[in-house]
């Protein structure tokens, strides 16, 4: 037996008792001829203490002991003279009578502790010492925990978790997919998920009526920031079920979530509608922790002189609350800002709404006093605000204008790190217009059901088709997303019209799908979240890396094992494969 | 909303309630003016009933109904006249005021019940549709439900759901792995896990202390009877624990199942060492649910004219109790069976122990009356039963012996179909000579611990060197094993030497894992279990394939949606692959 009680649990209620303990070395003091001992496992970290009294064989032992050393020692519970309140086991220490070195530790490259003096790429090559931090590990501790409380609760709602195939069948269309050679099939490939999509939807039509799966999908995308290209979903799809059933079950999830995880009531999640959204925060996935809101001023700012403004789409602004008073130099740092190429703006217009009552802009010379007066009325601006003003075609200044508001919000710490504000945004856009291919594509994917009241502008205005999607946005950030399914054939194959498939392509891409609702598909709609997502919300990190046990890097590569590799000529054989590499110029 | 209740919800209880249901027709029948419907959901079946005076309208629609449609129906609940006590709702119908049809359906390729007339390929074709027979779809159920309370279980005791890569190093030895070539990466390659072997035991130096996952991995073998290239594993590792830790554990886990999902007790786990398995039961994987043992009688058989038996390295008789009246017909079919190319045996002898005391044998000519006695006293046989002897060598004879006592037992119907038998079988050999390549193999992996007392053989008779590794069968079927790791730097460098590896080898291969190792490796252990296996056998199936939402066929193909398939030179090209196909001959 390597041990009675673990690092975190003994208590000034196991005074005098004989206990076994195992764990790490954290941390070596002397004192005058004392030791103290800073003992680590998962649980917690307990301190053992060698008295300057101690049996001479003992005292050489610990005199060799290093940090990250692991050992098993044995010793009494004594009641600490000066107590720790910091942490659950600081009332007592443990007078340790022996010592077995279970195991030796080379120096590790960085400290194990909350501050490390690793940088990124060390704390990735020795994952598993990172691992060892408590600040890292509590992060897939929550990750677990999560799981198990979403797994009771779907249970509980009577969803089976059902297993879907990892090769499947590559879909031409769509994402990259990841591919995998079959050997038994030659220059056959199977294909990774990108999502159970086809599978979680035909185990409707077998009947399954409530299905979820924690599952992990792939995507061969050229990895941005945050993404990765192996990640977890929770997939959820339900039959007989209308948008409302959908939402009422997944909002009871994430209350119960918030509830069991962080011990709060988020309330009724708001519903906004996608045109609201855009319009009010020009994003499908607004950051509501605080206002701000978007003015639209077109109409009452145009007019004048200022060609800029005449020649634009859209006229927007927010107001910034007690802001009147930023610094020519904290102005052009926004501009700058905006003019960053990740966001486009050409240029940034102020009025400064002064505590005396009077406006000062940069766009002085065109607008007059009264002008800005009814500017400021518009936002709702008192005197010592500040307005900002974007304009240009519609869609790109709300993007333009979402990054500033959230980099406002940040300025002028609007935004509360301990609050969440869930919310769905509803009534999104079936078909959205591609230009280059003067065609529509589906928003969502092309079995997203319409809703029933706009399927009749899908031949006259197909644009303004609203679709039964929904996502479910946490403080700007999309949780989860998903939609009421066609499950009607003739509603289908006009879909698949409008989205310019030939009847033959939709059969080679969804022609399965098709065949298997024909022997009676229920009504259906599911939704999926990112997990890693979710879970890096809860910890309240910005980066899904830290929620991941063992993450790739921005080039798909585990630097720590380093994946991927090359293989074997007699692998390749098999596979009745060869290795084409470009050229290299010389 | 598409119904108030399920089909399997509504009892007596509900009388004169107003009701909606919605579901798939499961059978159709007109009496008289009446039309019965049978309305299956995954909850169950409800009769529906359309009176003869109904409106017209709906019995015009009703007339027009067919098998597999989707519909939704209105109407009262009635007390039925002729009750059916076969279904939770056979006390109860419905007087139907409105159908709605949700959807139409062809007619199915094979009947949706129990006894389908549906051939497996057809089925597996159509597993959608499969799948919605109720035996089917239970299968699929009881293993949500057992994942739910191994994840509960575990979770209870403290252990860390933790999601391993599924894109990871390629690993040159062990089984073929399935690859995934690498975009970003040209001509590199991830591999699917075979297990995460390597990531739990880092977890482990990371502190995690209990970590378990339910998880897919995957093998590029050719598909035997029982084999998929991707199955579930209950994949488990503790640190700071012996052997006996693991066996708790988990026999606390196995018979928590036991009890909640079948209602049983099955007492503590017997434990059998691997060499009296091998004795006993010519397996090491016995089924213990009927007797039937191995009697050596090598020694008082030898020696007198028969040279089959005097060249025979080991002789083994069992005892099949009450066969003596076997017939000549039975007892060839019996020689046949063990004389079939998978099972090998040259012949097969037999000594009836005849009701009136006396014997008769195969082998009356080399053998007298008192020497079967004797044999048969050493098989504790009586009168009326029968001795069935093979002869060989050992091993081979072992396996071979093992089948003709597996196939008495069915003949004689010893196998409780309705019993589980769950033992463990531990001190497996460390090491397995292989006399082609002329070197030791580790039996189960590298780094699984010998028993510390036979450590010193390591060098003198590595043979005889008996594993701290552990197997949990029931039934004849290896659910789990697993084993105690090495974490001593200098015993695993002993055993490369055994096996065999030059350092640079070692190093290639584990390197990565004994790096991680010199940072502190805390004594750890662990099991996987086959999920797949285990849900087959609470299931009472003999296929894992019924388990499995979407199994492939013997060559790895999914026959629903035909995968694996060609994928397009462009994919191919951003590769950096060709595909070379064997040259046909012509």
């Amino acid at each position: 037996m390597y041990r009675t009680h673990t690092c975190g649990e003994l208590r000034i209620s196991h005074k005098k008792q004989e206990v076994t303990l195992s764990g790490w070395i954290q941390r070596l003091r002397k004192l005058g001829g004392m030791t103290f001992i800073d003992l680590r496992d998962r649980y917690g970290i307990t301190q053992l203490v060698v008295d300057e009294k101690a049996a001479d064989d003992l005292k050489e032992k610990v005199s060799k002991l290093g940090r990250e050393f692991v050992i098993q020692t044995t010793g009494i519970v004594l009641e600490r003279e000066s107590k720790n309140n910091k942490i659950p086991t600081g009332e007592i220490e443990i007078d340790i009578k022996s010592i077995t070195v279970l195991n030796k530790a080379e120096t590790p490259p960085f400290t194990i502790q909350t501050d490390t003096d690793g940088g990124d790429e060390l704390r990735m090559k020795y994952r598993y010492l990172d691992l060892r931090r408590e600040v890292v590990r509590d992060n897939l501790v929550l990750r677990s925990k999560m799981a198990i409380i979403i797994r009771n609760y779907l249970d509980s709602l009577d969803f089976i978790e059902t297993e879907t195939p990892v090769l499947m069948k590559s879909t031409p269309e769509g994402a990259r997919d990841f591919v995998v050679p079959s050997r038994m099939n030659p220059g056959e490939f199977y294909a990774l998920p990108q999502s159970p999509q086809v599978f979680k939807q035909l185990l409707m039509v077998a009947g399954f009526d409530k299905y979820y799966q924690i599952v992990k999908c792939f995507r061969d995308e050229d990895l941005r920031a945050d993404r990765q290209p192996e990640f977890t979903q929770i997939d959820c799809e339900m039959s007989f079920v209308e948008q409302e059933d959908v939402l009422a079950t997944f909002e009871g999830l994430a209350r119960h979530l918030f509830k069991e995880v962080k011990g709060i009531d988020p309330g009724i999640f708001p519903r906004i509608p996608y045109a609201e959204a855009m319009d009010k925060y020009g994003s499908d996935k607004p950051d509501t922790r605080f206002d701000m809101l978007f003015n639209d001023i077109t109409e009452i700012a145009k007019g004048k002189e200022f060609s800029i403004f005449n020649n634009s789409e859209y006229i927007v602004a927010i107001c910034a609350k007690g802001a009147s008073e930023y610094s020519r130099k904290q102005l052009d740092a926004l501009t700058n800002y905006v003019k960053r190429p990740q966001i486009g703006a050409k240029g940034l217009v102020y009025v400064k709404y002064n505590t005396d009552g009077t406006f000062k802009s940069s766009i002085d010379k065109f607008y007059d006093q009264n002008d800005f007066e009814n500017w400021a009325k518009q936002c709702n601006a008192n005197a010592g605000d500040l307005l900002l003003i974007l304009s240009g075609n519609k869609f790109e200044t709300q993007e333009q204008m979402c990054q500033l508001r959230l980099e406002m919000g940040r300025q002028l710490e609007l935004i509360d790190k301990n609050q969440f504000n869930p919310l769905w945004v509803t009534d999104f856009p079936l078909l959205e217009w591609d230009d280059e291919t003067q065609r529509y594509y589906a928003m969502h994917h092309p079995f997203t059901a319409p809703k029933p009241e706009d399927i009749e502008l899908l031949e006259s205005n197909p644009g303004q088709v609203r679709a039964n999607a929904y996502d479910l946005v946490i403080n700007g950030v999309e949780i989860g997303g998903g939609s009421v399914r066609i499950f009607d054939s003739a509603l289908q194959s006009k879909m698949f019209k409008l989205l310019g498939f030939t009847e033959e392509q939709a059969n080679a891409q969804f022609g399965f799908l098709m065949n298997a609702f024909k022997y009676g598909a229920p009504p259906h709609a599911g939704i999926a979240f990112g997990f890693d997502r979710l879970v890096s919300l809860f910890a309240g990190l910005d980066s899904i890396r830290d929620v991941i046990a063992f993450p790739k890097n921005n080039t798909g590569r585990d630097v720590m094992n380093d994946a991927p590799s090359q293989i074997s000529e007699e692998q390749l054989k098999e596979l009745f494969l060869k290795i084409a590499l470009p050229q290299k110029q010389s």
